[in-house]
């Protein structure tokens, strides 16, 4: 942590910040410029009490140098993790496609997804019991009862499940069900709900908040490894911008970021990110492309007849069409073919 | 509802869509223009099934015409509601001022604040007794100490208090102790909560997220009307945009706004709407001026001493600054000259 | 500037960048930390060579501690500028208003909207000559007709003209014409434009671009004050965000901050700010509370038969009601009913 | 074009409306609901004065169906546009790398910069002679001394040259000297700027400005194509949002939706897009996934020395592995091994 002092500082208030840095359990080091003395607070103290020196009289500004997460850092574990869910490892060699309905509306939908999604190469299956809805009169899932067609899908499939939990009340009876809990994007920072997940056994599938920068996104699995729970996959949603002709901005260059800072797994969702049907390909490809570890996709059988998100949900030839293009190459660059002429 | 169809949709596209929004119980009327067809869903319907036809063959897109809110809605309830908090009315005549610390520290740090911005003219009392902080490093709060310690304020000052509830699980304990439950900006949508607040008897101070739309909001606050929570009143505390000079950028007209859409009350926090202490007396006359209905702003003893936004928080002269501030009159125009001349 | 070396830098790295740091005309102070060292570049030098640093091996990240522009600072000249035009003085005792159509359509309409917005208590006349459009199919603006127009406009009613300039080539021209020029929020970072506006004797009205920082704003305003040009009024007209219900998100909090940083007159625009008429005379009281210098809103005899920027458009008798609103108090608090009670 | 009319619309009103979309030249088809009634403007007539019933009494908002943009719309010329400069293809089969430094800084820099770009696979040589810089005490290019420089490296390599253009002024001058003229972000809504260059004959990259929308972007395109000059590529660079880590958020999934919407190329910025030199290589093949037809890459001898933009700028070295990393195939999916099982 920095202090920079006003140009206008007075001897007493430079004495009394480096004081409370002392105070703060750091060693103040002191510059003194031509124009401004910056105190430096070295060693490591309660990072809060230099924060609060923002307004102490005559200081004009308090930078912070080192990232505020330890656990999530790859400074502190280089090796990039790996999150086994069921059987299904994600951070691994192969991109992990999860796939499914934004809703389980009924048994017959879920396992006719399940099975479609299976075919075309998806590793997981995604089905929403308890629905985030904006209004309170959209559809707010059916709760327990899609739970246990979840479970039923993952027996006839065996593709583990994730869900998302809305509530620490919830908890309890998903776990009961599924294989992985999602943290949906506007509970990144439900700090409660994050608490009481940091306690189970199950991998957490956390989402960026809409409008959470990448270092919020990744204190808030800092909570979740913090209190105990180790077996966390990073998501991308996209976020919010000013543009109208896409639901949101998907961030793909977070992913490379978030990979870069943390060595936990990152996987895009291309179905919010956009909300769109036709762009999922591309962007699917392109998360890929960045180094995403894994895709979260919305198949519905009738994507026109879904109770939520029908206009970004794929039906099933659209999602093995997706599944083609994660197969195709890089369109070339003049260097492209001369690799390729050099390798034959 | 209305359906646009793309340029080059068929006569058998348009056919389905028609049937379709006969099926969701609307009544078709169709406009066929020289380019395109229009199919507009007149009644009331199951206005999902419309929504999803944005992905049937031969649409361009989907427009809403109606608000989705309303119980919130002005145009349900014209009057303006008033929210009474144990012997004070927002939204009545006077602007209500509610001052506290971000969190509750001690006994003494409480009390001492209380008296000092009652003697400056606020009505009710914040202080924070549960914490969202973004690291989890970051002190949490003294919990159910600090609800103790609100208690005893309000006895002491008569002031009634505001503290913020992050959980299902701590509504009915908190309830016992405090006037009003505040639901923060990061759990504007947390619809487990949303729902939980909607069956107690307190009124809610819902804050605006920082990256929820003026709709949203009211949708959020939608959910506790139809719940059956009359008492809420509506917070405006800044949204995330680009600019790094402020914490965030106060969308005051969204106060204005939120006032034409909704007969809720509407207040605004310049402490977190901005993030520096040197902007709190001008932003708050502009929220007055704005039409909000109160203030809430963060008052602390020692701000550089605060365990959570000592850069934001007033000492007690530096509130009754602002407490000043909101008695002068506006700077005149030439206008205003004339009008004081007519007046004399 | 201070050098953030990481936390693996060896003492070579460390070494290069003292030697890079007093190579750009700075003396390096080293500090030396537990886990991390700091190398401050002290007195001044050349900043770019130190930004640049940024890509150095072992470095973490550079921060920069004073604010980048120096003319328009405070800190350079702490007393407040006053802006005079043609007899009408931007920054003074008085809040000025600046008000007319968004394009000058006809003679009839401009000078029937100046004399309306006169005797409503406007000071200054704005109409456009040559106007910036999103769409190369819409009015582009009556161009050197209207200018004449608006000549004839100050002739009959006094009042002093401002005018968009959108081209370095029509400069000249615009300057025969009117009293001031105005740099729309697209051409805020038309350096080619300041540059030469920066040279003549003509008064500047510089809106702030729609995604500008207030930082890269005083940068725009750096560009004329140090090009010769000392006579600029700021305007803010709103940012643009997530929100879709207004045309943009007016940031009033930046024209207290605005005004904290520099010594330049600041105005507010309601009329793009919000693209609201209903919201023009509350967020007018608001930007007049939070401390601006003026106003500029667009008035037009028939709104629903502008050719540009309807929707935000006064009629005169919505525009005397804005200025109506500018002459009452602000709401009462508890406070203020002390305040009158000890006055009387 | 619909017309909304509020529930309270009395029936003088509706005609009001019905008159008015028939004096704009369109024909009135009226729907009335069981709430509300809508009035469709069919056929083709003047926009602007629909839009402008937004604020006719009566009237509860306008409503706009078809894109505003023609020329440069798919739905006008489905198939692909090739911009061809001077023998290099954009928008053909191959990707294509431009790449060099920010800012022209003397005949040896940029020589052997052209030189390593061109060993590596760039097709094309970018280079600041004028550069925009947000504060006028930072290096604003060598002008016409660094066009020369450009003019001889591209005798020397053999690689097309684009530059960046600022003012009206210097479009001819750079016209003698280059292959394509750039519109920087920060211009693309410079109107004036944009009316010359479709009179030329030079090709031009016309960057998205950073928060500008898409529709935007396009209309801005228009301009082009709409004053003659059909030789036109887009590129994305990244918008700015409330994310601090990198300097702009990099908005991929545009460059789909720009291509699908429009018959132009569209390329990627990851310099600008990111700001982060460690990034670059990640964002680029996401960027070549999504289907951008090309990549624009800052590349110099020594970033710690650039005079402009080092933090994002790639040594000789960075730019060989970026070129490599475009040829390596795609992360596989479960997917991906059936299919190459099956191939073999």
């Amino acid at each position: 942590m920095i202090v920079n002092m006003s140009e206008k500082a007075t001897e007493d208030q430079i004495q009394h910040i480096i004081d409370r840095v002392r105070e703060a359990g750091y060693q103040p080091h002191v510059t003194r410029g031509t124009e401004r003395t910056i105190v430096a607070a070295v060693g490591s103290g309660r990072r809060h009490e230099i924060e609060a020196l923002q307004v102490a009289p005559g200081v004009d500004n308090v930078v912070a140098i080192a990232q505020p997460f330890k656990l999530v850092s790859r400074q502190v574990k280089p090796e990039r993790s790996i999150v086994r869910i069921n059987g299904v490892a994600i951070g691994g060699a192969e991109v992990v496609v999860i796939a499914g309905p934004c809703s389980v509306e009924s048994r017959e939908q879920l396992l006719d997804t399940a099975h479609a999604v299976k075919r075309s190469g998806a590793s997981m299956l995604r089905g929403g019991a308890y629905k985030p809805r904006t209004s309170p009169y959209d559809f707010q899932g059916l709760g327990v009862e899609a739970l246990k067609i979840l479970q039923d899908a993952h027996r006839e499939t065996g593709l583990p499940v994730v869900t998302e939990v809305m509530s620490t009340e919830d908890i309890d009876l998903i776990c009961e069900y599924v294989d992985m809990l999602q943290v949906g994007a506007r509970n990144m920072q439900n700090f409660a709900l994050l608490r009481r997940l940091a306690t189970i056994k199950k991998p957490i599938l956390l989402k960026r908040g809409p409008s959470a920068t990448v270092k919020e996104w990744l204190l808030a699995a800092e909570y979740l490894l913090s209190g105990g729970n180790q077996q966390v996959v990073l998501c991308e949603r996209g976020i919010k911008t000013f543009e109208t002709e896409m639901r949101n901005t998907m961030d793909l260059a977070a992913i490379a970021l978030a990979r870069d800072l943390s060595h936990l797994p990152v996987i895009a969702d291309p179905s919010h990110g956009t909300g769109k049907q036709s762009l999922i390909a591309a962007v699917s490809r392109a998360a890929v492309a960045v180094g995403a570890d894994g895709l979260i996709i919305e198949v519905h059988p009738c994507p026109e007849r879904a109770l939520s998100d029908g206009p970004q949900s794929l039906d099933f030839a659209g999602f093995e069409r997706v599944m083609q293009a994660l197969t195709e190459p890089l369109r070339p660059t003049a260097r492209t073919a001369w690799a390729a002429a050099e390798a034959s």
